[in-house]
């Protein structure tokens, strides 16, 4: 894992019985494993962020269902610990209905699938986002839709290997983004790891970048795209967004179609998490702030019109009535 | 000064010998005063950040010329010294050109008197600006533009406490203002201290609000104003204006005369200092990110069609032409 962030699902290891997460809550300084042997400790690690990132918390979850079928647990109770770890992200859903709905003899090897499936997935929508780039791309992302947020390769950030893989990236700028600092602690250590040119900056000096032209793509991932293409994903990308038609840069969500939910109408139905107030009081054990009053969301929703292109695994998705309909890039 | 930030000037005192700063570094953990006896002294700790703020890096300066006058110390190389620590702020250069002009004998009362009405310069900010914002202001500011970076009370902080003291504020919305975070240390501290209403939140959180409608006002300071109303201000700034713009809510920039520079024709002759990546690595003595790449622009520039008016002590002051113009509001 520490020297191919890029490999496949070394950060979610399950062999049948435990699933081994790497903490991702303590990267890049220490890396650490935590052990879950229940559906609850999966749930906990989800909602404790040892495992966050859309695809990557559907994958855990969808062993925990396995977990609940080889332990006898009853299955409905276990999906409804699952899905309640954390609200906004659809793939948590998608992965654990998708699971009840078969026989339980049959759960095991679909939640092995969901794995190795995520990371074709993944370099599908890398080879698709790539050919949108341009020759000397210059990429902004933001939080971390990398190898440690997928089953591997990742979403945006596999859209940024595939670019470098083919020779037409320039520079990733990772955003740092705070409170949990997804893009200085994952996306810039992953990135510099896999010898991916990478500068980190704080999530405000994004505007700056664009206006001096520094910035020719944004690429995020999502963790719910609604059916009208609005996108719920980490917060700060709204502003990533407006700045981008301000300064007339195009802006791409990379998403597996498993982050499309065709029954969310619209941006303003996606339920958005609020978390707590010391994240933004400091970090990790660090307080820097007063204990003055904080609002905290973790996610924001980004207008469909503001998006230039959605990316799956499929080709270019069109919301709304084309929801349906995919094509090559 | 613990009790009652918006108090003038007790974070910057000066005996008329020895210069003792608050160190804002500290704030609001510990409240610290580091002693300054010399010119060099006092650059040392403008460059470091003991003393930060346009208006407040200014007086600091003025009195290390009063220093420099007392010790008998060669004028110019203590004005050249006092000049070369911190490149952005006007005001710095400002300060020390003035008192330069004068006689020796005259700068050290000269310097007091730079201090003492900076205070009252501020309070006609207020004035001006409070009469600006709609009766139930819901204001989002940046960085700390209040008592601490200036003589006392505050520039857009002073617009804020104008505002409170007429019964037009409903809240203020402080975004942190990574890498130093003088928004989350500073500003919501000072802020609670007074007992108005403040909210701290990271700066990619900002959006998301004016997209829910819960701002109706963006209120800055400034380090420059340049001759056709480019605004430098720190790092975030320009993200805010252009947000502002999408969601069209009024973006004031609250300054003394001081900072606005007639010498420079717009924002792309202003200096922007480039600061240490460590700033960005992580905060203080902790480090977060791995030793990538790290781009730490602590200034930006808000270009000034997206300024709705600049608030002087004067009143609203009109870029270009206009520029000696000044109009009660």
């Amino acid at each position: 894992m520490a020297h191919d962030p890029s490999s496949t699902g070394d950060h979610i290891r399950f062999d049948g019985t435990a699933l081994e997460l790497l903490d991702q809550r303590l990267l890049p300084a220490r890396q650490h494993t935590v052990r879950c042997i229940t559906p609850q400790d999966v749930a906990d690690a989800i909602r404790d962020m040892v495992v966050r990132g859309a695809p990557a918390i559907g994958i855990s979850a969808a062993y925990g269902m396995s977990m609940a079928v080889s332990r006898g647990d009853d299955l409905r109770v276990a999906a409804e610990t699952l899905k309640a770890a954390r609200p906004t992200a659809v793939n948590l859903a998608w992965a654990v209905d998708k699971l009840l709905a078969l026989p339980p003899e049959e759960i095991p090897a679909a939640a092995r699938a969901i794995h190795t499936e995520d990371v074709r997935i993944n370099r599908a929508i890398g080879d698709h986002g790539a050919q949108l780039l341009p020759d000397d791309a210059r990429v902004l992302t933001h939080c971390n839709a990398g190898a440690l947020a997928t089953g591997g390769y990742g979403t945006a950030l596999g859209v940024v290997r595939s670019a470098f893989a083919a020779g037409r990236l320039q520079r990733v700028y990772a955003g740092e983004t705070r409170p949990y600092l997804q893009g200085a602690r994952l996306t810039a250590w992953e990135l510099d790891t896999d010898g991916i040119p990478c500068t980190l900056l704080t999530d405000s000096a994004a505007a700056s970048l664009m206006a001096a032209g520094e910035v020719n793509a944004v690429v995020v991932g999502a963790d719910r795209v609604a059916a009208n293409g609005d996108v719920a994903n980490k917060i700060g990308t709204l502003s990533l967004a407006v700045l981008a038609k301000h300064y007339g840069i195009p802006f791409y969500v990379a998403v597996p179609c498993s982050t499309l939910d065709a029954h969310t109408a619209s941006g303003a139905a996606i339920p958005i998490e609020q978390r707590d107030a010391t994240e933004v009081r400091g970090f990790g054990e660090v307080r820097w702030a007063a204990d003055v009053d904080v609002v905290n969301p973790a996610f924001d929703v980004t207008p469909a019109e503001l998006v230039t292109a959605w990316i799956t695994e499929d080709g270019l998705w069109q919301p709304a009535e084309g929801q349906d309909t995919f094509g090559p890039v």
